[in-house]
């Protein structure tokens, strides 16, 4: 039944409520997890109570790559759709040092101080050890792991950039509908995952440290150019006036740049999360852009040709899922390549072999 | 017919060898273009007898966007294929104003003087002007391009990076069977088109300019990564001994990189195309990698890797266009982004509604 692979694929069918039966062989699985697969409206219910372990169920099975919990998933997500989008979405970045940790850490827990609900998630796309993310170590985020007003979630575990970036899209939804009004998205490394962050959040945060005049070295300037604001971090000690002149130096870096499509001129600020200084006043700046945004409908704006740029990455993923997950295909894939690298086959009449055998099986 | 969506995105048919039958239509479009369909037997017979007009007329099939000329185009690199692999691929690439045309017009006519057969091919995925590619105006490779034993073809016009770099691709094996041993690929710009590039040669040059302390500056330094030599241009007159000491400069940053996989240490030479200094020397450096690799298996291993990269890149470009170019689709789509931009339908069901639409059609 063709129609299935496409379905365990991706699935949206928000008439069924009910969880599909689950095959003996996913079962085992399952239960050698010891987690028992609860209904979607059981899931929403605890979503929409602001219940965190059914969040935190829920993400899991937007994770996970059992076609059953991720028809279960989706199912979920599609409900919560109407109750998320009102929240302010921050992508965090900066090189590995730059003390990104530290500062979410601080600046987390001003904010729920204030009165926000914060969710920190994380796009590590090369993160193979461990099978989690650097944010898995949650020791890193002592105070804010332990903060009820917080919700800290590791990066989903390793895949293609474009499919943890896609998770973590819906994570987004699931939080949001969680009542969580922040989400702060963190990018482990720097380098490629900083477009797909950009293609998800309002607000681009980038964390420097002052150098020895070679600030720009390590960051491309195509991530410079998505900055809203650019922090230089650890500026306290002997470091703060290396600190203040870095800040003159990006500022007038980014005067080079092209006006930004917002409107917004990206600022430069310096910060300590040790001395605890610069923190607030950055995330007034925050707030002046999200006003800055609404006012002038980028905001929304935004939003929308994110949600269009999703849209296609969305069916994108899914055809490719649907053909490298169906049945005829994974019988013989690992055949073909092999013949393709033991040069017994072009690349060309290998790709037109499974393609044929995809798309014929789907014509009977 | 699903089938047929399939086999117009990509169709390799080697049973066939006569043309598939035109419609009118594109048979009007094809007209005003005053040249008329070949069968795939006159183009091969024309590409193996290494005549430029057949060569040139296929490359136009490959990089068409009527399927007709695809399936045409398909079937005579299909054809190709055991003919092809017997070159050496070259990515050549530097920032705007490296001296990239001069170069490879002295090292072209340095190489065919010496009986090498020479085709220069370009890749630049963002030139939407003029619908070719900046390598369009010849008149930059003037002695090469009267040079008998040389082949210049401008880079396929605007389209995806996947696309041109796809047909970039078949391009090569095109060349190749009409007897080029020596291929460049020129990357037009910096940036994005690197990672394609270099997917698909064999060794990776990189131009230098000798700059005022700013050499790392606009180079990533994963292209810096990728390079197998780097020379650095215009070392002549006032300028050799900032070429000199550039050269030292980054002999030294080259250190600080990992080994490479083809246990090759990459070299920075100077060169000058006026003087036409370095020149040969650089081609020889070319030669001694070709040698080492091809000692050490990596040269033939590294085609396979290759091979197989471009069968998962043809698959999921086949997957696309199947969808994008489906009737079914091409009607609602617009419609659908619109709703999505409208905030009237989420990414998410959008996506569901194009990809039912889509999988149902193919279930018929």
């Amino acid at each position: 039944m063709p129609h299935k692979d496409f379905k365990s694929a991706l699935t949206v069918n928000p008439g069924i409520d009910q969880p599909p039966s689950i095959s003996s062989d996913s079962a085992k699985k399952f239960k050698a997890k010891k987690k028992r697969l609860l209904s979607v409206d059981e899931y929403c219910e605890g979503i929409f109570s602001q219940n965190i372990t059914f969040l935190s169920q829920a993400i899991t099975l937007v994770e996970s790559s059992l076609p059953e919990h991720h028809i279960l998933g989706q199912q979920v997500i599609e409900r919560c759709l109407p109750y998320s989008g009102k929240s302010v979405r921050i992508g965090i970045t900066g090189v590995p040092g730059v003390g990104k940790s530290s500062f979410i850490e601080e600046l987390g827990n001003e904010i729920t101080q204030a009165g926000r609900k914060l969710a920190v998630l994380a796009i590590d796309p090369s993160s193979e050890r461990s099978k989690g993310s650097i944010l898995g170590d949650k020791t890193r985020m002592e105070t804010l792991s332990s903060n009820k007003n917080a919700f800290i979630r590791p990066s989903p575990s390793a895949g293609s950039l474009g499919g943890v970036a896609r998770k973590t899209r819906e994570t987004i939804i699931l939080c949001e509908a969680a009542g969580f009004d922040t989400i702060f998205i963190e990018t482990v490394g720097v380098g490629q995952s900083e477009t797909a962050v950009h293609s998800m959040v309002d607000f681009f945060l980038l964390l420097m440290l002052a150098g020895a005049g070679d600030e720009l070295q390590g960051i491309k300037r195509g991530i410079m150019e998505m900055a809203d604001l650019i922090a230089i971090t650890k500026a306290d000690g002997d470091n703060l006036r290396k600190a203040q002149v870095a800040k003159v130096e990006y500022e007038s870096a980014l005067h080079l740049f092209p006006p930004t499509e917002s409107g917004w001129i990206p600022k430069v600020t310096v910060c300590s999360s040790r001395q605890k200084t610069g923190i607030i006043e950055l995330w007034s700046e925050i707030m002046e852009y999200v006003k800055f945004t609404t006012d002038n409908g980028y905001f929304t704006n935004r939003r929308r040709y994110q949600a269009k740029y999703w849209m296609y990455e969305t069916i994108n993923d899914t055809l490719k899922s649907s053909f490298y997950n169906s049945k005829d295909i994974q019988e013989i894939i690992t055949l073909v390549e092999n013949k393709v690298l033991d040069d017994k086959l072009s690349s060309f009449t290998a790709a037109n072999e499974l393609l044929d055998r995809y798309f014929k099986r789907e014509k009977k």
